[in-house]
């Protein structure tokens, strides 16, 4: 049995993650932290949990989350994981980091977009990102993984392919996402109070959003040169799922059942991404694992939809499956 | 023109009830207050009013409120409210409070359910309760109304007809209101952050919400006896609207078609109450002023169903009825 | 292995019948029946499942059926299953019936409630309800089985135990419940459209709905006498998740310690049932077997409220339960 | 006062153009169409509409309309209205057309998109375009209008003042709308039925919506050259309001000052476009006859962000408008 500790798992993903783990065969949770008073039972802050998992949650150092830990999964909030993350390296135990602390390669592009210093800079640009369609191979030997966001997996899976095989242009890539509110986190905000945020859409962080040089970094890798993001994420009154639209030019005379077939070539043997060829709904991907996507070739552009589920293939699926691969088991457990 | 303040002018019933003002020919809105930092422009707060009222939030005492209005709506918290309205009566305003302070005649009563000293104590009794359909007279000679909760307007308004005319029993009335979001006000809370309270409904305040006395003590004063309810809220994940499901028993062999014929004659002539045949949803009356009701007869027991907009009939739309009674205007003037 | 037919596999709970035993490591699907035209694969019509399993819906004879299944679901409409259960039982098959066809004792109340002949009378009274935490001795040894009700489960599992300790009356008992979306099945209709039933609360069939007797029934088998329920169904602006708030009179002078106790040892050693101190609300128990439930003593009456999933407490978990009831397996087994 | 006749009386369109008309001092509905069976009164159709408004649904020629009408909105569908225009026209009536059959200047383009024969080719081309802040000189004069689609509004409204400036390529436009569930009208779908689309977001008709040529012929008067639109279309889990992101090439160097500049001259005087430095989210226009929008300019590219009330601004709102023009009321009666 792999030992788990969850560090700041007040959190919706951390809930999503233990629902899921609790249907694993080989993973024990062993410890919750979080710095709540009170050290409360984790069944009364989440009570779906209650009855399911009998902690409490826990503030502890990092020495004494790794004596009790195989695999530590840190859904603490950017910045203060990389202040942990040395001394949880040290005990041996593998890091699944939900954080964006560690998914840049570059200290100045860290600190462009999340203004402040990196607390281990260092480590930057050595972490594998953890995004098992295109860097299966580094994550299971890796000891630590950086998780990805939730909008650059709905991006890149779908723009990667293309990019890689040529049928894209780099230099203009639009990318319209529409996310459920549960993306905003579990901290109660005027944006993202119920009458506020229902009944409306609306898009927030036009052009400063966190996610676009994350998305840039990893489509760039596959171009072999450099590219543009314009990202304009949406807020969308549901609970869960993001779907993205991206446009991009295409190279030459492509056609769409090229595109079509790029996509499907690629994820062939892919357990988690569906290349569909009908128009998929966040719904068809809600609860799972599962990216799906189609491209569409219009007025010449090429236009793709791809959906998944930001709390699972966005998060906590990801981390999951990043678990099975760092650890030898079936990819797909407790994932389908 | 009728020069009006609104008290607390941040929250959702103050913004529906600017929405309403807006469209009044005889209303000029002249100071909206708040403790706001910064005095920001009620467009800043409310961006569905950017352009349409130009006025900034202010803080201002009771007398520089009289100062500048006909007639003051107070939007404030409960207890905040009746220790200024003592100052502002003075000042020859009319007052049009939506708090609950000065709803219950007594003062025990209050201080049984809010738990805290009545800061104005000796008026308690002596203040109409501002429900049109029952107390027309006495709020057409009032300087101060107490405009009615929600809840109660939506229990109210079915209930009383039928009690005064000996239809039910008294001694055994249950209540089971559904509530939107937006009753529970414009702070965040976990229990209203969208991904808690979103694809979800849940009980609330079990057998101590505090509309409880209130809808005892004006269905008893129709009833001329003791009257005891259970009343038990739900939180339902929509915006707006409130639907009241009440049971009791059957006075002898009274009929539905009696009971129906009970409702139909008492609002005969009210111009916001619509009994209707077919079972009505909170929809029918959304961003309107009406209630609708009906009543069944289902195995012995009377059930009526009643909805209303718990924003506009339950707290904007009636306080500007009262207003209009107030003024003596035409009572539908900005309401249809 | 168990190999499974699933009759009707075009709705929804047919969907979410499917998805969990995908997880169920002792169940093979191998028939999914449905008169759609051309014989689509399941995984158009559900796109959600789309390569998830490979199987064509299909119309086939009962015979045809049971020569593929050992266990066969039927989620077909009232009046359709009971006309092809005779042969499917002929065939040696266990049968998990969604419909309500064999969940009545009575064929004058199946035809009371119905408004049709029963097309098997003579089984009626001889068929097991599929509710373990009630009739799990009789189910073991079923060939046959009535898979309850959404809200007869959502009812009885609260006031079952009451009834059986004596605790409340029987004469008078008041059911109201709210109801997600999906429990009006996937055909669409006026009233499920989303622009008509999206921000809106109902109530629906007051007095009338078929689900009354089927909480009748069995709360009377309790109860050892006759029993009256009033029961009040209301459509919630939700995909999935029923709440039911019960209302009924103590006996003597009970408390709500006692009441509380009552449900807990009642329930002490079932898996599917919390009872709970706080209030429950329904997403607590989305998407998973769950029902929560706590009870109050407020002004002199006994509220219960209670939730659950309706599609999978409500329907499909419950039908799984009854499979590994039927077959052996662990209760839980593709459950938790 | 100007008599009212609505033709298409039962859908969304005409039950939002009625609640409107109510509020009209200068306006009498006297006659309301439908092929409705059994001539069911108009709160019969839409219980918020009970007690409203005393008029049946007949069906009528449109001789049998023009008798009793100065004004006939056509709320029918495509198709239909042109083969009853010609007819209502002699009649001297004003016609405002809901439908797209007069939108578009040419008939091969009609033909391409809407795939039939147009019955009143004609008359095409001749037709104004009923968006008052481009078109209203031309409004004044018509007698017949043709009211703007939802989506081309929004995606007009922020395009047409920085097209005609100047301060965009006009080659390469991406038009990505999020849309209420409403603007797919009244008739039951799967794709509307509540389970199937709440909680999910989808894009649909890519590439193929025949708001496509409708948004590149306005566009394309004020560039006064080719242009070309990359259409997607997105439905979102809410009611109404329609929010549209633009995405287009700067022409040189302008900034964003100079693009929100633009937007505020052009629509310095308008009643119903405001300008907003903020990003503007659907529920500040619901219920309203606003258009909010904002542009920023991002990595390069100029985004627009733009929101309506599909129902009001984007059909009803805008056909209200029109009728102030048309008769000579201030444009805003009955709109604020």
């Amino acid at each position: 049995m792999v030992r788990v500790a969850i560090l700041g798992a007040t959190g919706y993903t951390a809930l999503e993650l233990i629902k899921l783990l609790l249907r694993h065969p080989e993973v024990e949770i062993t410890t919750l932290t979080s710095r709540q008073e009170g050290s409360p039972h984790i069944g009364a802050v989440h009570p779906s949990l209650w009855g399911r998992l009998d902690l409490k949650l826990e503030e502890r150092s990092p020495a004494a989350v790794t004596a009790r830990a195989d695999c530590v999964f840190s859904c603490l909030p950017h910045g203060v994981t990389a202040s942990l993350v040395p001394q949880l390296l040290e005990g041996k135990v593998k890091v699944i980091d939900f954080s964006a602390d560690y998914r840049l390669d570059d200290n100045a592009t860290f600190e462009q977009w999340y203004g402040e210093k990196h607390p281990d800079a260092g480590r930057l640009g050595k972490v594998v990102y953890g995004l098992p369609e295109l860097f299966r191979e580094e994550i299971v030997k890796a000891q630590l993984v950086a998780n990805p966001g939730c909008y650059p997996t709905s991006a890149i899976l779908p723009l990667a392919p293309l990019v890689k095989a040529g049928l894209i242009e780099t230099s203009d890539i639009i990318v319209d996402s529409k996310s459920g509110v549960s993306g905003a986190g579990r901290v109660p905000k005027l944006t993202t109070h119920f009458p506020e945020c229902n009944e409306s859409v609306s898009a927030y962080n036009v052009g400063r959003h966190r996610h676009t040089p994350e998305i840039e970094q990893i489509v760039r890798r596959g171009a072999g040169k450099e590219i543009q993001i314009v990202f304009t994420p949406h807020l969308i009154p549901m609970d869960r799922g993001i779907l993205t639209t991206t446009y991009s030019k295409p190279v030459g005379n492509v056609t769409e059942p090229q595109l079509l077939s790029a996509l499907r070539e690629f994820y062939a043997d892919e357990p988690f991404v569906r290349v569909v060829e009908h128009l998929p709904g966040t719904k068809d991907t809600t609860d799972t694992n599962f990216c799906d996507m189609t491209v569409r070739l219009v007025q010449g552009r090429v236009v793709t939809i791809s959906c998944l589920d930001n709390m699972i293939k966005g998060a906590s699926g990801a981390a999951v499956q990043n678990l099975n691969l760092l650890f030898g088991f079936p990819e797909t457990t407790a994932l389908l």
